[in-house]
């Protein structure tokens, strides 16, 4: 794509340059009053040029609406009508205007987003034994302090300088850069270059760098156009003050993990002081965004669904990665994104064994994620897992992959899922003071050398008086490697310069002032602090991405009109069968509410619709809240059972309905076994045909 | 019990007097060197006397101790110590040295809870096809001023005031009375009297009449003894502010109501219009807590269940209601705690009959409370329903009614069940200008008297000048009542005082200044404010004192330890069912890890132990979880199950435990019918059993 549009940038600008010249000879040739055939010769060619030109604006401006966002925003309008019109989700808080970055789910989104967490708990919690934790939201500030996120969890902000207002910094120049390059037909092919290559660095810029580029394009507050402050730095997190002081400051939590972190301890114990173990926490997380944006993909309090799963750093396998490693799908590498490649289908186990994949562990996760997303019935095809480039990733992550799904925004991380090796418990340990650490007991005491550093405290305090205790500190706190480094020194040198932190300057240490040396020690144990693998859902990415992909439209029956449908699968759908009297009677009403009742007991979730109005209006009414099947009352003794995609039929006795239903939800039975069995009623039955119908008997049978 | 105590003190201080009295006598004696035999006497009548007085004080003290809440006090520390042990649940932060008012649940407490959850939605929604949202935490301001919370939403409080530490008023005024009265022998029948009146009354009390007793008492500051500050409110919202300017003011939901009230023409429209319909949320709530005490039953953030059932006020009959009304259970009317009676076991269709409970409607949940409450397994002899008092009931409510559950800390309020009348919606139309209500539409169009009220601008123009403005809208707002009652004094007097609210005055209304007349309309519908019945539910605290119902001890097999245990029902357990190897044994750990594998595929929660502790130890260990049932693995063919409370054990092959569990976890066979299949093994067989194993062939057929 990217060469079609620079070529045809560069033949626009050559056709722009070229009818400049000719209106230049054309106005110099009547000003000069010319003989009039070569004033038209002139003109004529001219407008041949003109028409060049406008035929490849044509061009650039096809090719950029179909590699561009024009078809996307108006498959999206047409899902989010659908979505907020049948009260999937709505703004928040809207009798009073609404409130930017906040949404409610009605009744079908909650419901979508209950099956969503239940199956989340069955395939993550009960398959792998997880232990779940439920920790509330409002967080004190050391928690946050020691997570680092009251230093580090901020956005770049600029503000309007006259009105004050506030706009995320990359937000303004990643607009800027997509506006003029889907609407500027006149930018050179050299300047579209640059504005892409900024729009894909744009996540690793500095307050510096974005600050330089607002500047540089001349960017100012879209509503004003007044000037725009430098960026900084303006912290996320939801600020209150716990008890009745003011004194004590909390925040709203920025993610659950913490919650699982902080009671390491307890957790580790619950397991019997074994590893590896996971940790499993389903609750709210808060955000304060400078702008939200973007739907249910940008909000300012969301549910998170998140692992910790804690191992040994040196021995990350996995005892179930087998049954992952021979799956097959989009994995986008750090070396694949470097090269300009793009994101190519590889076997999990060749991604783990060739090293891609950090560990089997990691490994594993990302392929109950592919398993997860697919089974909610995500499109296989849009859906890759991209590693991290080095930049994009924390110093002390050993390695991390995101679930991104294709939407019509684009790529959509939805699912975080990194090595974090021991960092978090690490943090808390030396906050807190309490030991986050997991014990190896080995079957007999080993012994091992251990590195003992003694300063010799006497002559330290002669040669640096006050500053003794400092250096002693210093020294006692050198890693193994800093100190075998230093005892080779001394004994080559007999002295070495030394960096002591907290006096802010180097010392020279000599051999009279530390013992360096190693000594065998017998121990029954191994202790270390364990890594931790985390996968971490976006529950609210996911379902909308969930809703882009299972959605589409078709005709109806007259051909007037688009209906539109969720293809839901069972496991999501918000309601598993509708029942629908044929037409408004008595007889039909009383048995349409017996099969409720069986519905309910039987434990599924249905509605009931006995408006008067045509069944054809009530079926695409069912369709459009992707309700998978539709039962119609249209005998006292059987009904008919039609499926929401394919439209064909089955005839069931009333009394197996409920059964019937639960065995094609719970999927111990397909639709296709159904229509097997009784044959198909391809045209809605108005009267009972029943030779069709599965009689009781049958019934028993087939249930064993 | 209060004449015993009543007669018990009034001994205690006649007997006090009598030995002050003869202590005088015998000092006076001795002072003036009365004769030996003389102060012998008088000291033995002395010792008499203390003797007498020391045995009331004892029979005082026990009798305080075992009305009172030592024994209580006693239990309660043995289910908290044991549920903290087990991590159901902790404080929150605890590495950090904890926060008060918070508290994490664990792995079987998050279980119990998802499980509490899991039944409401079941119960509930499911079975009225209740409409549910999903709505932020945080709340923007306007929302919750509507609602009334930023200006009522407060405790009283006190503050200490030399340090600036804070109290909640009641709760010292509270601890004190109660402290007197347990501790103090030499109280008063009069005092006593008096100080268990205040604790009756206290939760009435208003800020005056809190800060006058505390004075009274010469309460001060419980640590440092310094004086307290006069009680203030203090609002128990948590504050936050929204979006990056800090200007926009959020807080964090005192409840999940309103989330379901600010929503409400939607949900109407999505129920196709049609009363009456009842919408549900689950969620978080906070509450700033000035002092938080009594562990679960009073936390700073907490998980509330809530329904709003919105009904026409003009009909709040039930469909389902005879379903209910048979029930029969302990109810605590207004009338019985007037007269200070007790609460009385009554048929609740006796109780709607009567008036006690306003209205149908509300009789039905009130009556699916209780079975909700009694198939978690609470006590339903500590459970009553208890009508609020005239002062206890907000003015617009039109009754209510408490849940209680009695626990070691007393009667505990877990559910409400209000009927709000219309004033949530009328509160939310208001303020928000957007009507919230409700249509009935007539079958044929019906001529109505409608009130009509024309302000003569002209006259009252001359008369108020520039306040004619504010006296008009004044003149339009009456209500229906108000303008008849001035019609008929204009008739009758030619004037009427009329008081102006936004003047801050009463004006002088003569007939000339407003005509006042019926005119007849033709009304096509009704539009009306519909009513709302609120069933509210503390979901911590439900779970908490069914902790407490369930939890009992008993001797181990050996008799030398007291073995905790919790009674919980399968559809509450945490864990359904533990995996035992009897001994630890390849053969039988692989046979364990199958039986995990299909109890996994039949959705079970389970857990596995293969320690090599003893088998009594193991079960012991699940039976204070909670887990109704263990599996042993003995043999590589056939298990034995055995029950928690019983003990009683069954045969069962292999691969026929999965769906055996299930059936007796999900209800559709009972303990006995496997014990009536089966036989039952007393003895822990330590080697298969084959006779009394229950084989595949006679499964098929049990499971038909």
């Amino acid at each position: 794509m990217a060469t079609a549009e620079e070529s045809l940038r560069k033949c626009l600008s050559e056709k722009l340059s070229a009818v400049e010249i000719q209106s230049n000879t054309v106005r110099s040739l009547k000003s000069s009053s010319a003989p009039k055939p070569d004033i038209d010769a002139a003109v004529q060619a001219l407008n041949a040029l003109k028409l060049e030109k406008s035929s490849i604006e044509k061009s650039l401006e096809s090719l950029l609406s179909a590699s561009g966002s024009n078809s996307r925003k108006a498959f999206r309008k047409s899902v989010v009508n659908t979505l907020k019109r049948r009260f999937f989700y709505n703004s928040s808080f809207q009798i009073y205007g609404g409130e930017a970055g906040f949404f409610d789910y009605g009744p079908p989104g909650s419901a979508v987003k209950y099956n969503v967490l239940s199956f989340w708990r069955q395939h993550f919690m009960l398959e792998e034994k997880m232990l779940e934790v439920d920790c509330p939201c409002v967080t004190p500030e050391v928690v946050l302090k020691a997570s680092g996120h009251v230093e580090k969890f901020t956005d770049l902000m600029v503000k309007d300088e006259k009105t004050g207002t506030c706009y995320r910094a990359d937000h303004l120049l990643k607009d800027y850069c997509n506006q003029k390059l889907q609407e500027d037909l006149t930018l050179s092919s050299e300047k579209a270059a640059e504005l892409k290559h900024v729009l894909a660095m744009l996540d690793g810029f500095s307050s510096q760098e974005l600050g330089a580029k607002i500047k540089e394009y001349g960017i100012t507050a879209p509503e004003t156009k007044n000037p725009l402050s430098d960026p900084y730095p303006f912290n996320l997190m939801f600020q209150t003050s716990i008890g009745p002081s003011g004194s004590a400051r909390g925040f709203m939590r920025p993610e659950t993990a913490q919650g699982i972190f902080v009671n390491f301890r307890d957790l580790y114990h619950y397991n019997r002081d074994k590893l590896p173990f996971a940790a499993a926490q389903i609750g709210q997380a808060f955000r304060n965004e400078i702008s939200p944006r973007q739907g249910l993909l940008r909000t300012r309090e969301f549910t998170l669904a998140e692992i910790e799963h804690f191992v040994d750093p040196e021995d990350k396998s996995h005892p179930k990665y087998a049954k992952v490693a021979d799956l097959e799908f989009f994995m986008f590498s750090r070396e694949e994104q470097m090269s300009g490649q793009s994101a190519k289908k590889i076997r999990l186990g060749e991604a783990v064994s060739k090293g891609i994949v950090n560990n089997e562990t990691l490994g594993y996760f990302i392929g109950r994620v592919y398993l997860f997303l697919t089974r909610l019935s995500i499109d296989k095809d849009r859906l890759r897992f991209r590693q991290h480039l080095a930049n994009e990733m924390a110093h002390y992550a050993a390695d991390c992959w995101d679930a991104e799904i294709e939407c019509s925004y684009g790529w959509i991380e939805c699912v975080g899922i990194a090595d974090r090796s021991a960092y978090d418990l690490l943090a808390h340990s030396e906050k807190s003071g309490v030991p986050l650490v997991a014990h190896e007991k080995f079957s007999e005491p080993k012994e091992v050398e251990k590195l003992v550093i003694t300063p010799i405290k006497k002559e330290l305090g002669l040669a640096f008086k006050g500053s003794q205790k400092m250096v002693v500190e210093a020294l006692e706190a050198m890693r193994e490697k800093e100190a075998l480094d230093m005892k080779a020194a001394l004994e080559s040198k007999g002295e070495v310069e030394f960096e002591v932190c907290t006096l802010g300057k180097t010392v020279t240490i000599n051999k009279s002032m530390v013992s360096i040396h190693t000594e065998k020690k017998k121990e029954h144990q191994r202790v270390f602090t364990p890594s931790v693998i985390e996968p971490s859902f976006g529950i609210g990415r996911i379902i909308y991405c969930l809703f882009e992909h299972t959605f589409y439209t078709r005709q109806s029956e007259a051909g007037d009109e688009q209906l539109n449908v969720f293809r839901f699968p069972s496991l999501v759908a918000p309601i598993k069968c509708t029942v629908f009297p044929l037409v408004k009677n008595q007889e039909f009403e009383e048995v349409a509410n017996l099969i409720s009742e069986s519905l309910t007991a039987a434990g599924i979730w249905h509605m009931i619709d006995i408006t008067g109005t045509s069944i054809g209006k009530r079926y695409a009414r069912t369709d459009e809240l992707g309700v998978p099947f539709a039962i119609t009352v249209d005998s006292t003794t059987s009904v008919t059972i039609r499926e929401r995609d394919c439209k064909d039929q089955v005839r069931v006795d009333v009394e197996n309905v409920a059964t019937v239903i639960r065995e094609v939800t719970e999927g111990q039975r397909t639709w296709e076994d159904l229509l097997k069995l009784s044959g198909v009623l391809t045209a809605c039955a108005s009267q009972p045909a029943a030779s069709d119908s599965v009689s009781s008997a049958e019934f028993e049978k087939i249930m064993g």
